[in-house]
């Protein structure tokens, strides 16, 4: 062996072994940290707390004051330095008494009642309700050319079903949510009087999936109400269609927008010890539909946030960077929270080096999606081998929460957190999104991924 | 470019593209066998059958009878050219009444009633139950150090918990099974009247988890009752017991063995085409604990594996070797259909050239484990990149169920399939382990992976 050769060799095993010294202290920090979320956070409690205490939390609603009110205390608790309510005004819609939606069979004069309810953001319906034939379509091209002649005056009723090929169940939403918040103008335009539409569901049972929509006065002038029916109330419709295509249903909403009212994001954080200028940012959003409890759309989203600041307290790692846990408001029904976030971050020309969203529901890890800003995913995707035996098994390029999208316009890197998601659009805005769908351990797991992922970032960035 | 380059090129680029056209040609398939799934296959059908109109099928109850006819009808209607009814003789355990125990509070007066369950295998009480004191222990040396002094008389109560720091929860269980298992005798070999131990479950409901138990005359001649408490039930009885160590126990259970009864693996093949004497087995179990559905445990194995008939038969793939699915009786308490299998194999000298077994519930795909035997491992893990887009995150070296084990002494490489096991033992042995708690996608997806996988050692090996 020449004393070059040795030499090189000698740097070589060195630079290996401090390379292999440094992944396996993260490798050993990454057991600490799940063994502290498998065993002491306090995520589920938190969630049971928010979900069964508080419940549904639409924006503008008591539940949503109460909501920010327990944010602020439970990231407190959590170990935050500070609590900020950063102030936003938010729409307050209002649901009113349960809808009503029924036929009466032509034959047999049976009254059927369908489970449905008010999209958020319709109008509601006359006082005395509207009874109008109903024309079913299964497509925008399908209502186009049936045209005036064919739907004035009646109630328009888009029944589309989720793609099951699909192997994301967010491509199944994807591709059916528009009739959900476009379908109305759509139809108001050629006269309809009301829209109800098929719940983004993908399971058959008599829940009806709410969910935001948006008049475009850009096509019509004209608002009217709309509503989302079961699966099995919509298979009903159908059925009863087929044996009386001139069949007239009778359609009673009394919801209502009343006037914006004042809310807040909820922001914990812990000052970095050597960088407290850069953030690191992991948010869930706070407001919840009204229908449900809001567990995995998003309260799961929340917990994990605060666990954040609870697991660098608790395991006493000094943050290198300012450790931010944000509550964004307002996420379900016009994203103002998200957006005063970013307005904040401007006016005080914040710098962000990360932010992540959990929005996806609080099942088990899958993987992140990660956007390509600042060679975050080539920093990021390093860590595969670290995270994949906590069932973290892909890090791939690509999109991320509604709440932080706007950090993206000032060069944030973002992440999106993806759990196992078959069974989200199960109970997605529904009254089924209860805290007793929600596992425990699940949970934790995906806490513990997200805190990993701060851990790492804070650590090696 | 010289010439000898040129021709070395023009020889990788061949080689390369027949590469990439025989993966793409795969690639293309496993996108067809997953819309089949997704779309078309009658996985979730048949287990609503089986587990709603069937429900639990303990060897030699009325019920496995039945399963074992539907079993036989459903290869039939999947496609099976012959299905075969395999005996073999099972052990008959019955629950006989509801099981009884109860506390009464020192202080109060007050009557608690505990949720239990016998295990299998257990004698019964005498006529008017055992009424003992309780005595804890945290695991079998502090029994032993206890010892006969301290035991003789009293009913040992086993109360281990599941060490949640595990990620999988399989190796929770893999801890404190013994103490179902080996628990009756240890205790009984210090003179205990009975044995009760906390459920091996993963969540803290009320379902008291039964399971096999075995008694082990080696330690103790004499055979005492047994059973298992719930979650909640042990958490009760634990804070009696912390006001009132000598309190008294009430147990009654009318549990029995009755003589062996014959019963049936039921086995259906379709023939290969060219290698009809090459069998490539994929199994699940056909009996179930009488407490519950037997929906997860392993209805859904059952129904994967006669779907892989199906699979074939629709898509219209001719199998090159003997395609067979195998619903094994008496898992559970017994294993006897497992090795009537391997008895039946080795006398006919039948040639198998890999078995799967699907007994982890019918959640979300996972991963697979391989055995190294014949390459088998380093073959399939070849295929990671085609199916790590349906979920199958990766294939490890390892074991496989309980069934199919036999075969490795014959050298028959075996798979384990591993779907998403956080809930597994939230459900495992209980009478919540019912048809409503499976998620029709995630059954089918993980059908998916199983049939992919036998597709593709068709087409490969």
């Amino acid at each position: 062996m020449n004393s070059h050769y040795s030499k090189s060799l000698i740097v070589s095993i060195l630079l290996l072994s401090s390379i292999l010294k440094s992944q396996n202290a993260d490798s050993i920090q990454l057991r600490k940290i799940f063994d502290y979320y498998l065993t002491e956070s306090k995520c589920y409690k938190n969630l049971e707390y928010l979900t069964t205490k508080i419940g549904g939390r639409l924006s503008g609603s008591p539940q949503a004051a109460k909501a920010v009110i327990w944010a602020k205390k439970a990231m407190y608790e959590a170990g935050a330095d500070t609590v900020y309510l950063q102030p936003c005004m938010v729409p307050h819609w209002v649901r009113g008494e349960k809808e009503i939606c029924s036929t009466t069979n032509i034959k047999n004069k049976q009254k059927t009642n369908y489970s449905i309810c008010a999209l958020g953001g319709s109008v509601a319906t006359p006082i005395n309700g509207i009874y109008a034939e109903v024309i079913e379509v299964k497509s925008f091209e399908e209502l186009d050319a049936l045209g005036e002649k064919n739907i004035k005056g009646k109630i328009v009723f888009y029944n589309v079903f989720f793609d099951h090929k699909h192997l994301s169940t967010g491509s199944c939403y994807g591709e059916t949510v528009k009739y959900r918040w476009a379908g109305p103008s759509k139809a108001a335009k050629y006269g309809a009087l009301a829209t109800i539409v098929r719940s983004m569901s993908s399971i058959n049972n008599d829940f009806p999936h709410t969910g935001a929509m948006g008049y475009d006065t850009s096509i019509c002038q004209r608002k009217i109400p709309c509503c989302a029916i079961s699966y099995i109330g919509a298979d009903i419709l159908v059925n009863e269609l087929k044996h009386n295509p001139k069949l007239k249903l009778n359609l009673k909403m009394t919801c209502q927008t009343l006037k914006d009212e004042p809310s807040f994001n909820v922001v914990g954080e812990i000052k970095g010890t050597e960088k407290p200028n850069e953030i690191i940012l992991s948010g869930g959003h706070l407001d919840a539909w009204d229908n449900g409890q809001g567990a995995h759309d998003d309260g799961a989203g929340v917990v994990q946030s605060i666990e954040i600041l609870s697991l660098f307290k608790k395991q006493n790692i000094k943050p290198i960077h300012t450790i931010r846990a944000v509550a964004f408001m307002n996420e379900e029904n016009g994203g103002r929270g998200g957006k005063a976030y970013f307005a904040d971050t401007k006016k005080n020309n914040l710098k962000h080096i990360a932010a992540l969203e959990s929005d996806a529901g609080g099942f088990s890890p899958r993987g992140i999606s990660v956007d390509t800003t600042m060679n975050a995913y080539e920093k990021i995707v390093k860590w595969k081998n670290l995270l994949d035996p906590y069932f973290l098994h892909y890090i791939k390029k690509g999109g991320h929460g509604a709440d932080i999208e706007y950090l993206q316009d000032i060069g944030v890197p973002l992440i999106g957190f993806e759990p196992d998601g078959q069974k989200y659009f199960d109970f997605h805005h529904t009254a089924d999104d209860t805290f007793d769908k929600i596992n425990k351990r699940e949970l934790e797991l995906s806490a513990g991924v997200i805190g990993s992922i701060i851990y790492l970032i804070d650590k090696q960035w």
